[in-house]
């Protein structure tokens, strides 16, 4: 039931139905970290640089035609979805990735033994490195996987903003009529409407897709050529010529290739970048889910100015007790992406000379983030936001007891003699009109103010 | 297939063979976020809190003494492994945790219900809430199933911690006669040995562990008995002198109840302060880390005074590499545990007035620390400390080509003119004894320098 | 106007007038950093150790009983608040706190010359290093004189809590028979007093003043007689052992000197312990300013249970708006503490080998930490605590409209018919008690709720 | 010596040289935190909104042209520096600002009475809030003068940031003919020349420098003329039309107004993305300053490839140690940078609805990191990097040790038989050489190996 695979190491028994061989199988026994496998989209982003590779490298020459051949037929079928069982390496891993792109390359080899008709682990027909890996390195590989991977994820993150943009916008001409007292520092302050509110929740989500579609620019320089170090040893000179339209086209971004890839493969602060992009996103939608429960509280102790759907009971002892708890969910995955971004940073921080060997904990938080992200503006939007419903009568209520009037009466009676009649307005429980016309002020001036 | 249940948001079929009910339904739809399901000892901690609940209720008459007996069935199954993939909800969850405990009252119900012969779905025979949460609340029941949880995760954190002391306390003996040079700012500094390196470790790890201990006392204040918000409304005023004892012989701690018990819901500082101490000691470790790679970088072109076992390949394109993989995923560990810190912090920090509707993001991130923490210390130990070795000659070499001397030849000369000495041996590329000689130092004072 | 100095860079210019020398001047050109100074405690606290050597080392004979007499002096002199403005080297510096020490061991050394009759920089009569700092080593003085430092930092904040726990501790008895309607994640839950919430104010800080005692033992170990790396070179067997009684007279603390030498000097992860506390109790008192906020907030739109006194005007546009500033002062000196936190981790993290470069950063955001907490703590209580103001009668209007009944309802009718009557409540904009006695629910029983 | 100015908290007495107010003299005393004043390029920037202001205003008939006239010169006086002693509230402050911006109201009014020949005081002639501050707010101005002193700091900051790409260009011409071998994970890898690496310093920093640029864009668009909450509130419809471009002359800065002036007042996520690439920026620093430590340490026992110049003594009893002190303020600057983040990030997460009150912390953490950023990079500039050295002789010896051909000859002999001459090479310590041509690698070939 077993083949023997060898390495630096020694000799090791490998299940004979396993396409994975004796690097994957030493790596999962030395992280069994997360209980976690490597995420669908990183695997098929190593499949087709690996597509690429071959096919780059077969026009070059540099392996055989029918070799290349398997290894593409292979990487199309890792593509297409199966044989993702074989990637049995913890995605927290150190070494800076090799064991991920390793147990790629060696699926590969099998897959692409057994289409050449032979048994898998024997590697004289396809070798996981020297054909699968030819003029590749973990070195541009790896980190060129993350990016292929990254943009993926984007574009559902980009799909989720834009229901979130689009509710937004929708929320914002629903409620323009909607006239309201404004709050700043949790204090009554001046008037606006509901709409006016939610058209700066589409504002500030709008600039940060914007800012979400410039990092991308931080994905689309890749060190593929690179090898060790960004020396390009082994490699052939046209290798990342040839191999980047095959990518740019398997992948459907406009890639391109680091001018110095000595830096491209040491230096990895643009993951950081990144990162705090979806921080920034993360900072605003918390914001907002801070809002909205702040204005759904009550329904009778609290602000009430809006009322959110009711999905599930909230309490196991209160009846009929509705909480906030999809903008709560919000809340605590900003919190979860906030923490990621500290974790990044340091593992950015920590490489040193020619590599960053912290790059697994950098992509398996990045992938967490985007996740969380993705799927708390999924939940936001669909069990919150489309169905919330404003409390007309409230907020008319809440503007009409306000002294919001104070502001525009201090343009003509100067603000010292707005501040007296406020104060006196508050401590009589009046309102501003009435301790204005007691002052003096004409009903005429009162009648224009708003 | 499917019986019916409703609640106040309305009527919903639930598949007649699910032990979970509504509740657990709905949150599992609208919390679709990490994937992932609550981790068993949670599962089993809660369990552990109905058990000594219907337990204490039947002793106080608040609950008939058939259906208490049925529930703790049903709770003793569920501690023992059964049902567990009846808990349907994302453990990352808004509602302050309600959605996780009801999903257990319903479980339990269910089964207590079948156990009584009845129906599942037939709460009139036995209610997830009027019976099995008869005298709680989400507000006490789930922040207390949070420190039993991280009470058992700590027994593995200390066995963990334990065997990397001892490992670190062998290789102190182990290594105790290698002299070598210390570095302070990664410069040369004074001689020490390599023993007394590990023992430094061993010293560090020991007084994190006293720290883990200490901060114990976090975990063991409980609200049981506060009910909502601490004021223990509805719950029998026994309820939770009689349930203490029993959850203190189910959990084998030493647990008490709070003495106030509006601050003991409200105010969960404590998780920080647990998760500050599982930080401290991840920045010890990843220290630790970092040298060991420092100590063991080259094998030519490095420090190389330490030699770490090979576990796996280094490398898909550099033969014969090998990397301190293990080391580094330490560091990683580390990263998340200080990155998940921030995030903990956050959701503390953001709780308002009577409670903190973030304990599910506190929880689900302290375990993580806690898994990957244990986790990377047993790889470290089994698959790096463990079979370290000491590379003697290379010590030997490095302490005899540095410039050591001159601090204990100050003592005689002075520091001025030590310094000098030294600057001509650097500048000359001799050593301190051939200038100290040339200064007319003598032969005799320099044999008895250290 | 100058005198020459010289060190292994070369010769400098010194003012004749300064007591600093040669490597506080070349210091204070590499690290223009911050613009500050040493803060006075440090400075205190760095003279108290080289009072406290020169006594032990003129005891043991190490250095001349008039040169040991005039060193103290001078430290006496310097303790007493003189020649402080020689200490002018920034803070944040490069080294290890090397430049701060020498800067130290300098002006003392100078004082000393000039008290035996000496000139200024004529260090054959009392020098900086074979003199002030015999037996000793930045290693050792310089986290020595952090922990002293720490250690007469904690006393203020010490003070600063008591005072907050203290009006605590009174507001609670005065507000203790104010019902209010509790609130658990922004929504109206069961009822408790206004005096409930400071009282559970007043626990959580008492909790985090008992923490901060009780981390004082992270500062109360020492690593004196170490000098270089731990080892003691150049330093007498006996001088840690006549320093320590010395030592512990001078600061009024119980100190002890660490069992393991090489770790009590590498290893200062019990100054991010040391942060982490004052970090919990930022994060308790961040929620409790969050709370002041949001329960003083209106005056008329928002919930408006407390009055805050008016400590100036709200804003230049709105006359007589009154916002909550000084709970703001509160909030985001937390969120520095938590910010330098993260600081503070990573460079206790950043430790290579036998020292930790990064001891300086480490000092200056903890210093600015307790800074922060302290004074932003006592304007808390000074202006806004002591004169907050209960509104009872909007404490009691919201309690009437909202729907706890229902909690203590379902006692008697179950959970879900008191939902079920909830819910009704609510929209039909009847009380609970209304909705109950038109289902047939008895008028006597509804007497007996709470 | 007192004039008596009152507010509605009531009469105050205000040194009669004082420029400041009732206002800035109750800050004063509510906010006694940091210690600190407010930054110089802060008040010219505060200064230069209350010129465009004044122009503006008088243009459209707001305030009389010669009162606008005296606000015009007072402003001019505080530009070039004048009166900034009265600028006397703490940078730290509650209220959002208003603190800060009514201290340069009333310094402005009455420098302007004066100026009018009147008596400070006197506010009939000029009124701080009615004249000075016509047609604004603090929600506009405050957030309006954080940015253009932004964009101040941002062109220091270039002009090091410039300096610093500069001395890597050189350094990378300098070296590039001096091969070495480079390393990953701190093992030997393949070679590389010294120029490589400093021209991999220089590509990153490079593209730091392009990221700040870009994120300017994030302090060019203002909401002036949003006035209370966005709503523009007192303003004339005419006012930030007529305001622009003076601002963009006195400020040299293209500025615009934002589109959503409710979106632009509440939502301040901008600078957590400018504070974020602050941080990038720092992160990259740290790497290299890092490295520099790496690459320089021995001068016997490390690697020691680099020579940094001798900038002070590095030890106060180990004479004629040499400490990287230059390197290590880089990074030390680098972790505040990154702990100010999150505490920048945490304030603008805490932003309620329609106003963040938590911008004065926002922009005293903002402040630290220009100012630490800018001061690390010019010491590490003129202090390290300038008179850096290779040790070439080193970089011979090590890479000459090193087992680099494996790589090149796995490219002919095979992955796994170029794996087992490295295994042989290394335990038997002869070269690749040596043992290839044993293995009957021809001459030949090891002959053209790179």
């Amino acid at each position: 039931m077993f083949r023997q695979e060898s390495d630096s190491v020694g000799v090791l028994n490998i299940p004979e139905t396993a396409y994975y061989g004796v690097n994957a199988a030493r790596a999962k026994n030395n992280f069994n970290i997360t209980g976690e496998l490597l995420e669908t989209d990183f695997i098929i982003s190593l499949a087709e640089i690996k597509k690429a590779a071959a096919l780059a490298n077969a026009e070059l020459g540099m392996i055989e035609v029918n070799v290349a051949g398997a290894i593409v037929d292979a990487a199309n079928e890792v593509i297409a979805g199966a044989f993702h069982d074989h990637f049995i390496v913890d995605p927290l891993q150190g070494g800076a990735g090799t064991s991920s792109h390793m147990n790629m390359n060696e699926v590969l080899a099998n897959r692409a033994i057994e289409l050449l008709g032979g048994v898998k682990g024997d590697y004289s027909i396809v070798h996981p490195i020297d054909d699968v890996n030819k003029g590749q390195s973990t070195n541009d590989v790896y980190p060129t996987a993350g990016k292929l991977t990254f943009l993926k994820k984007m574009r559902g993150l980009e799909v989720a903003l834009e229901r979130l943009i689009e509710v937004f916008s929708q929320k914002a001409d629903q409620f323009k009529t909607i006239k309201k007292i404004g709050r700043t520092q949790l204090s009554d302050a001046v008037p606006l409407t509901l709409g006016d509110e939610f058209h700066a929740y589409y504002s500030v989500m709008k600039r940060n897709l914007k800012r979400l579609k410039q990092v991308k620019i931080e994905l689309c320089t890749l060190n593929m050529g690179g090898t060790a170090i960004g020396t390009g040893i082994t490699t052939h000179p046209q290798f990342s010529a040839k191999l980047l339209p095959i990518l740019c086209a398997l992948s459907g971004e406009s890639l391109t290739i680091a001018e110095d890839l000595i830096d491209g493969t040491q230096n990895i602060e643009g993951y950081v970048a990144l990162s705090d992009t979806l921080k920034v996103a993360a900072v605003s939608l918390s914001k907002i889910a801070n809002d909205i429960r702040l204005l759904s509280s009550g329904p009778r102790a609290g602000i009430g100015e809006l009322i959110i759907p009711v999905k599930q009971n909230g309490s196991s002892i209160m009846p009929g007790k509705i909480n906030p708890v999809i903008p709560e969910i919000v809340n605590q995955c900003a919190f979860v992406v906030i923490g990621n971004n500290v974790t990044i940073t340091m593992a950015a921080e920590g490489g040193q000379l020619e590599l960053n060997a912290f790059e697994p904990v950098i992509f398996y938080k990045l992938l967490e983030s985007f996740n969380l992200l993705e799927k708390s503006i999924t939940t936001f939007v669909d069990n919150c936001l489309m169905d919330i419903v404003a409390n007309e009568a409230r907020c008319k209520e809440l503007l009409e007891q306000s002294m919001y009037l104070s502001t525009s009466l201090s343009e003509t009676v100067g603000y010292a003699e707005a501040a007296s009649i406020t104060k006196r307005a508050l401590s009589s429980g009046k309102t501003i009109r009435e301790v204005a016309l007691e002052e003096g002020v004409s009903e005429q001036l009162m009648n224009t103010l708003v």
